[in-house]
């Protein structure tokens, strides 16, 4: 990852930037592994802070770490605007968002006392759990899903698309045929039914009751099971792609310059220039003296 | 796609032809574009005038907002009609035929006004969602899916009976097992029973109560979340197999005979042999006299 | 399908047999598509029967439609046996006593009339709907799923013993931890539990109520979410190699009798054999030379 | 499998160690298979013991059966013991350690007279299903799924960490969205509910009642339907790599260079040139003298 941000001369600031932004020094490395554990930590207080019981037991410990994870995130926030060139830059991007968004809502239940009971303002700080996202961009296994996500994104939009069509027609038929006890009482209502069976969820909190509505709901169960084929398939394709795509060379012709060889290639597919510079091709003086089938 | 309706000279019908049947020109793309949200739009006005507490309070608002997308509609079927040559021919299409089902329901309800209780007539309002599929077809990357599936067609309708025979099985085996408490009062519902097990949607209205009916159920389980993979392993297998076949040739190397080539190559990888037998080598003349680099 | 069973010259019984047991001809297509069609419909009577309203309404019909079908299948079956010159050994075979099954019942309800109401003797008529397998053995497509299974056997097998092993200790588990309230009264019932939640059917007949519980329970979910991927990834990569298989040429080595060549190869991987035996060897000068490096 | 704890000379040693250690001759195959059968008809009788009315009925038998499957197993484990030099290393390996604890609760119960009714102590002995994994070990098949669960075992964290990520996010929001009567009393709970959801498991016992949060339920139950391509893609992909890493050499033909030979190929079979740099061609001076069926 190239860090736009990076800072001059400076050495403590250079140092410093090498263990917070980067992480191939194992102080850096140490560096990123403590503060996931600490946002792991800050993430299970706000989660557990939710459990009756435990909220009254333990409310004031959960308080007291909340600050302390509080102040250590808001310190590592000036350092990183504090090392920085451009700190404003850092503040706007996605990174920089996530990092202010994890500190706010404990500061504003200081500011705006009466904040404190906003369930709202208090949860907003589970979303700091996207902040070990950053430390996941290093771990390079990540990159070849993404990658064939990407890649296979068309056709599942087009899946999606074809799963609403069908949820929606079969929403809109149980919808006419079952009765309103049954639970279907508008579309909207059939179409979380239609979801919840074709994707083989099945609550149970809506079923249909007539045989007609059952012999439907068969069906939807069916399609749902098979059709999961699809979007597993374009994904396997798209990951046996990538790994084989491992097999390309990052080479350029020297002849024309083309740099999508395979591996084994010899030579250009695109001009038949001899690919390996520092040896002769063997071929040479017979395809001189004019095709090889002469 | 070849449109078999395509008008001759005239200018203005050409170009609205263009526009309206064709996507290639940005004219065309932003009419697209807008068709499919006019259409998403319209079927969100059906489903949500279903819900009750929204009927009630934006009920006008529905029924101005349909009748603006039915005369829409009939404007655009009518503008498609006056442009084609064989506008019979495309009325009798799949899509003309959409197209109709899309705009009459609400002209039957002025026309016969008692209609306008009947849900059905209303909720036909629904299938005008196919009208996207003809916008759908521009999307060329649904060709590959839709191939691999036709493909796939025969070991799906095999799939798909294998289970049909195992679902008969199990639901008159657990129909004599279990009581009629616990709800297997029937064979269909038996098998209702066996197909919401077996393709592990679980909405659990059903369920065996005796422990046999239970083993037996463990068994249905454990057979569907295992037999999943036959689907998903052919469709993979033919996406896979699209993939594949869309960039190797089959052609071997006249040189060497190698033949596991890129169809974009020129050359071969192994021997630099120039691969179109019927045309001569471009570069021959070049390479003869050494590496084109010096 | 070879059958064992081919009568001798005899016109009549040979002109039948080319009907009866082989679907080459118009006619014998005619024959086993009818078939299949009475088949599925006498097993749909038998499903239908069991609706109360339906065999309350219509049980007079159902019962005349029974007799029709057995007495078809009886004839048939003795057709059959006229026809072979063995039809000892085909009673004795998988077809002969699912056919003899097919029939049974019904004869059985006459012979002994106390058996009418036996409802176990009833539906052993279900099992007639095996006969459809005779006809789908016609079918090619299935015989690469079919392949693909029984290499991938082993691989299952695994998977199934693993699923088995986690069921166990995951049901002893919560065995343990929940109350009896949860419905966790032994551990066969806790394993029902475990599969129920591993195969993701999840009825919710059966739920862990203390949070302990469904900390294990959310365990054994993800486990099943992900452990899916080991069957549907074995079966996957089995299909492939099927379909791969169609490379090897069926053809022997001249030379050695190695036969399972790759259809590409032009010599014998085992003896380096020249495999066209209707062509020379295009290199034989120049291997008889010595090796071609030097 | 190469056991560090070899015996020496001793020939009744020897021969015992051959018996139980290893699996090649038939004798010690019988007593493999043997001991499988034990094994887990000593864990079916604890599981069975658990159930009530046949624990009241055959609990006497269970007791007996148990002495006699510990007994047993206390042999067998002495034996190991002397058989082999390094008693005490086996005691803390995988296996021993597993060994014991199949027979100690047993013996516990005897020793410590109230233990009896210690449920926890009695369930621990069916950790001896785990006695079963030695013997599977020797199944060459799980080598396979094994290394391809290895290989994409990154992928496979990653993948879990997104799901982790998804979940809280959702349980979160639909935590706030939904009153205390759905269930959401927490976010553990509202957790619990995200994991059903999102494996597609769907027990019913929380679901969400606003339309707002069934909303949220249909997205969760979407991506989970999706996102089930993941593993299963990524693993596929492991498998196929495997099965093709197994077959293919790397080595490319010293006449002709080609390079995708199977493992047991001799002879190029492009150019038949013999594969083996170090040693001659055995059949060079027959195929020098004509094809070798002349």
């Amino acid at each position: 990852m190239s860090e736009p941000f990076r800072p001059g001369g400076d050495g403590i600031r250079t140092r410093l930037f090498q263990i917070i932004f980067e992480s191939d020094t194992p102080l850096a490395k140490g560096f990123d592994i403590a503060l996931i554990l600490v946002i792991l930590a800050s993430v299970l207080v706000v989660i557990l802070d939710t459990v009756n019981h435990l909220s009254a037991a333990y409310g004031e410990w959960f308080y007291w770490l909340e600050w302390g994870f509080t102040i250590a995130f808001t310190v590592e926030l000036l350092v990183r605007l504090v090392i920085l060139d451009k700190p404003l830059r850092y503040l706007r991007s996605f990174y920089g968002i996530i990092d202010v968004v994890a500190i706010l809502p404990t500061w504003l239940m200081l500011l705006l006392p009466g904040t404190q009971t906003l369930v709202i303002v208090r949860l907003l700080r589970v979303l700091r759990i996207f902040r070990v996202l950053r430390l996941m961009q290093f771990v390079g296994e990540g990159r070849l899903l993404v990658e064939a996500l990407l890649r296979s994104w068309h056709q599942i939009f087009l899946f999606l698309f074809t799963v609403f069509l069908l949820v929606t027609l079969f929403a809109s038929l149980v919808y006419m045929i079952e009765p309103i006890e049954a639970g279907f009482t508008s579309i909207p209502k059939a179409i979380y039914w239609a979801i919840v069976t074709l994707t083989t969820v099945g609550y149970g909190d809506i079923v249909p009751i007539t045989p007609l509505g059952q012999a439907i709901s068969n069906l939807v169960m069916l399609i749902g099971y098979s059709i999961i084929a699809v979007p597993t398939g374009v994904f396997s394709a798209e990951v046996i792609r990538s790994i084989r795509a491992d097999r390309y060379s990052e080479q350029a012709c020297p002849g024309c310059g083309h740099d999508r060889h395979e591996k084994r290639a010899l030579y250009c597919l695109k001009c038949g220039t001899w690919l390996d510079e520092e040896t002769p091709d063997p071929h040479l003086a017979e395809r001189a003296s004019g095709t090889p089938k002469d």
